[in-house]
C-alpha cells in the first residue's frame, strides 16, 4: 500500500471521507495482503460504524470490480441482464427465471454466492444436480453464456479477489451489516461479469439480513445511486421474506420445486416473482416496454416448453445430468422423511423462515462457517402456505433428514414454526416496486 | 471462545454492554488465539467507536490481568507504588523518581513499554545503558525489588499476554485512541505487578497521544474509577507534553540527563515533576501526610547521594554498567554533534515537541513499528528553554546524529521546531492536580 493503513483506517473511524485513491490503495491491499487481518477487520468495523458517502461506495465498487479479472462480453451483442437477491429461505427463483429470461432473448450471466447460516446459496443448489459444475473460467462463463443464454458459476479467485477476503472476514467480525459494503459486494459483481443492468430483488423480514423496512429501502437506494455512478442500471424490488419463498427448502429439493415449475406445477409466490422480476429484466433490456406483456411473453414461453428446454441446454453445457428434467427423482432423496402434524384446526397464521432455516442447517443442509460441507438432500418440504386450512393431525409439512434422530431433533421447532391459529390471514409478496 | 465472536463484536457495535463473562471469554480468544486478527480487529474498533461501561472496562482490566501470571509481592512488607506516564518526548522522569522514592523506603515495581512514532520509551532509555537487562523473569523481578527498593522491566510473554498482541494490533489499526483500551492497557499491567498504588502522569499536548484537555480529563476519570473497582489506589495528574520534557531527547541523551540530576545538575522540568509526582506516591504510601515535607524529604535524598546510591545499585542487579553514574561518557556518543543556530534575535516561544520527537525517529532513535531496532546515541540536545532570550547566531540545540547526512536533513526542521520570535513567554508544567 502507498498510504499508512492505520491513518486511512483512524480518518474513517473519526467520520472522515476517503478519496478514490486512497480506496483503491485499500483494495489493493486488500488484494495483495499488505492490509493485515486486524487492520481489516477495523477497517471494515469504521465503515460499518462510519457509514461511506455515496461516492466512496462507488469508489469502492469500482475498485473491487478493478482487482480481478474483468469478463469481457462486448462481442455478445444482446442485451445482458443480471438478477440478484440478498437471499433468504426458499429463494430459487434466479434458478426458475435465469432460463425463462434467457428464452426471451436476453443473456443472464450469473455469478452466484453459497449459503451461510440460514440462508441458502444458489451455487449451493446447482451443485444439488449430479455434475453440475459452478467454477467456470472466463472462457467456459463467456461460452455457456453464448450457447445457452444464461451461466451460473461461483466467483472465482480471478474474478473477485477482494470480494473473497471481504466477504470471509465480514462473517466472523460482526461487520455483515452494512449498506456500502454491501452494495459494494453485489455491484461489484455483476460489473465483473458484465452486465448492462440488474433486476435487484432486496429481500425484506425475519429471514433476510434486513429485517426493517428502513433499512431495505436504503438498500435500494444505495444499489440504485451506486448503479448509475458506476454504469449499471438498476432496477430494485423490495420483497418478503417474512416467510419462506416456495415449499420445498433444502437444496436438492429446491432444484426439484423449480423442475415442477417448468413442468407447470410449481408453487404461486415462486411463479409471481419469477414472472415479476423476469418481466421487469424485459422492460430493462428494452426487448418489452410493456409490464404486462412482458409477462405474458414469459407466460408463454414456459408454457410453451421453451424455458425448459433452455434449462436442459444449460445443464447440458455445466455438466449437468439432463435427464433430471423428467426424472427429478435422480436428485435422490433424503433416507428419512417424517411428517409435521398438526396439532389443532384452524388456518396456518405463520411460517417463521429463520426457525426453517436454521433447522435445516441443523440437518445438514447448511453452513455454520464458509468451510463447512453439505448434506443436499436433507431439508423440510411445507404442505401448507400460510392461509391454508389446517385441522388437527393433518400433515403440515415432511422434514426430509439424514437419520431419524436428526429428524426427532427438529420436529417440535418445525411444528412451532407453522403456527395454527384462528384467524384466516395472507401474505403481501411484493414490499416495494422500482420507482 | 465460548461465545460466538461474531455475536459479542455485533453486540458492542451496537452500542450494547457486553458481561464480565463475555470480556472474559474474549480475552481468552485473544490470548489463546480462537479470536482471530480480523475478529481483533473489528472488536477493538467498535470498543474505540461505540466506548465501553465502567463496569465494561473494569472487567476488561481483571481479565487482562488475569490472563498471565500475576506477581505475588505480599512477601515483601513495605507499601509498593508505581508510576506511570502515557508518553510523549524526552519523558524521563520515571527513571528518575523511582530511585528517588525507593530512597525513601517505598517499593516501586515497574513493568514499563518501548518507545512507538515519535514517543520514547523507558524500556528503550534503559537498554541505552550498557549491560542493563529489562527481560526480567518473575523470579528476578522480586528480587531486584527487594534488594534496592525499586526494579524496571518490560512486559513479559507470560505476565501481559493479552495487552502484547492487544497493543500490536491497535498501533497498526487506528484503534489506538481509546480511553477504555487505554485504561485497561494501564492498570492491567500495574496489577499484575503487584501495585498498591499509582501516580498517573496523563500527557496532554501536541505530542501526547491525548491532544486536548478533556480527553485527557476522561482519562484521568476513568483511570481513577477503574482504579477503585479494581482495588488499586490511584492518583492522577495531568501535566504538560506541548513541549518536549528536559533538554536531553534521545535514549542515551536522556539517561546522561537523569545522571545530571542525581549530581545536582538537572533541567528544572525534569526535578520539578520528579519531586511532585514522587511526593504524591509518599502520600499515597502513607510514609508522608503532608505535600511539602514529602518534597522536603525527598530533595534532601537527592542533595545527600541517597538516590544516586539506590540508582547505582539498580545498575548493579539489572547488570548495567555502575560506572555510568561518575563517568556518563560511557554511555557514549554520536559520531556527528551538530549545532542548530537561530536565525533572529528574540525569546525562544516554542520548541515543538511533535518535530523533535518525528526528527529523533528519522535520525535512527526511534520506532516507526514494533520490529525496528533504534541507535540509542542519537538525538537532540537542547540549549535554550521556552521563555529564554536568543540571538542570532546562538546555538539553540545540537543534533546528534550517526551521519552528516543525516544530521543535514534534519537541520532546518530542529530549527523550525524551535520558533524565536518577540513576545516573551513561559510554560505551565502542570496542567491539573488530583482531586
Amino acid at each position: 500500500m502507498r498510504h499508512h493503513p492505520a491513518r486511512l483506517i483512524a480518518h474513517k473511524r473519526d467520520g472522515g471521507e476517503l478519496s478514490r485513491d486512497e480506496i483503491y490503495d485499500l483494495i489493493s491491499g486488500v488484494v495483495d495482503g499488505s492490509l493485515g487481518d486486524v487492520q481489516l477487520g477495523a477497517w471494515l468495523m469504521a465503515v460499518c460504524m462510519s457509514g461511506m458517502t455515496v461516492q466512496e461506495t462507488a469508489s469502492l465498487t469500482l475498485a473491487m470490480r478493478d482487482a480481478g479479472t474483468v469478463f469481457d462480453l462486448r462481442h455478445l451483442k444482446q442485451p445482458k441482464i443480471d438478477k440478484h437477491s440478498t437471499g433468504g429461505v426458499g429463494d430459487k427463483v434466479s434458478l426458475l427465471l435465469a432460463p425463462m429470461v434467457a428464452a426471451s432473448g436476453i443473456l443472464v450471466p450469473m455469478i452466484s454466492g453459497r449459503g451461510l447460516g440460514h440462508t441458502g446459496g444458489t451455487i449451493d443448489k446447482l451443485e444439488a444436480i449430479p455434475g453440475y459444475r459452478t467454477n467456470l473460467s472466463s472462457a467456459e462463463f463467456t461460452s455457456v453464456l453464448a450457447q445457452c443464454g444464461y451461466v451460473m458459476s461461483a466467483a472465482t479467485f480471478d474474478s473477485a479477489p477482494a470480494d473473497r477476503r471481504m466477504y470471509a472476514a465480514r462473517d466472523i467480525s460482526g461487520t455483515v451489516e452494512s449498506i456500502p459494503l454491501i452494495t459494494a459486494s453485489i455491484l461489484s459483481k455483476k460489473l465483473v461479469a458484465g452486465s448492462d443492468g440488474l433486476v435487484m430483488d432486496v429481500k425484506q423480514g425475519r429471514a433476510a439480513f434486513l429485517k426493517r423496512a428502513e433499512d431495505a429501502e436504503q438498500l435500494r437506494e444505495s444499489l440504485v445511486a451506486i448503479g448509475k455512478i458506476t454504469g449499471l442500471r438498476v432496477s430494485c424490488w423490495i420483497t418478503d421474506m417474512d416467510h419462506p419463498c416456495g415449499r420445498g427448502i433444502g437444496n436438492a429439493l429446491e432444484i426439484a420445486e423449480v423442475i415442477a415449475a417448468l413442468n407447470g406445477d410449481g408453487p404461486s409466490d415462486l411463479l409471481e416473482l419469477s414472472l415479476v422480476l423476469g418481466a421487469d429484466m424485459l422492460q430493462l433490456a428494452g426487448i418489452e416496454t410493456g409490464r404486462s406483456s412482458a409477462r405474458s411473453l414469459l407466460e408463454k414461453l414456459l408454457k410453451d416448453g421453451v424455458v425448459k428446454q433452455v434449462f436442459r441446454h444449460n445443464l447440458e453445457l455445466q455438466g449437468g445430468d439432463p435427464r433430471i428434467v423428467d426424472e427429478p427423482d435422480r436428485l435422490g432423496r433424503a433416507k428419512f422423511v417424517v411428517p409435521v402434524l398438526a396439532a389443532n384446526n384452524g388456518y396456518v397464521v405463520d411460517i417463521d423462515p429463520l426457525v426453517i432455516g436454521n433447522v435445516i442447517t441443523d440437518l445438514g443442509g447448511g453452513r455454520r462457517k464458509l468451510s463447512d460441507t453439505i448434506d443436499p438432500l436433507v431439508g423440510i418440504v411445507l404442505a401448507k402456505e400460510v392461509g391454508d386450512p389446517a385441522a388437527a393431525g393433518e400433515v403440515l409439512a415432511h422434514v426430509h433428514a439424514s437419520s431419524q434422530a436428526d429428524a426427532d431433533l427438529v420436529l417440535l421447532r418445525v411444528r412451532a414454526a407453522i403456527r395454527v391459529g384462528d384467524t384466516r390471514r395472507c401474505r403481501q409478496l411484493i414490499l416495494a416496486r422500482p420507482d
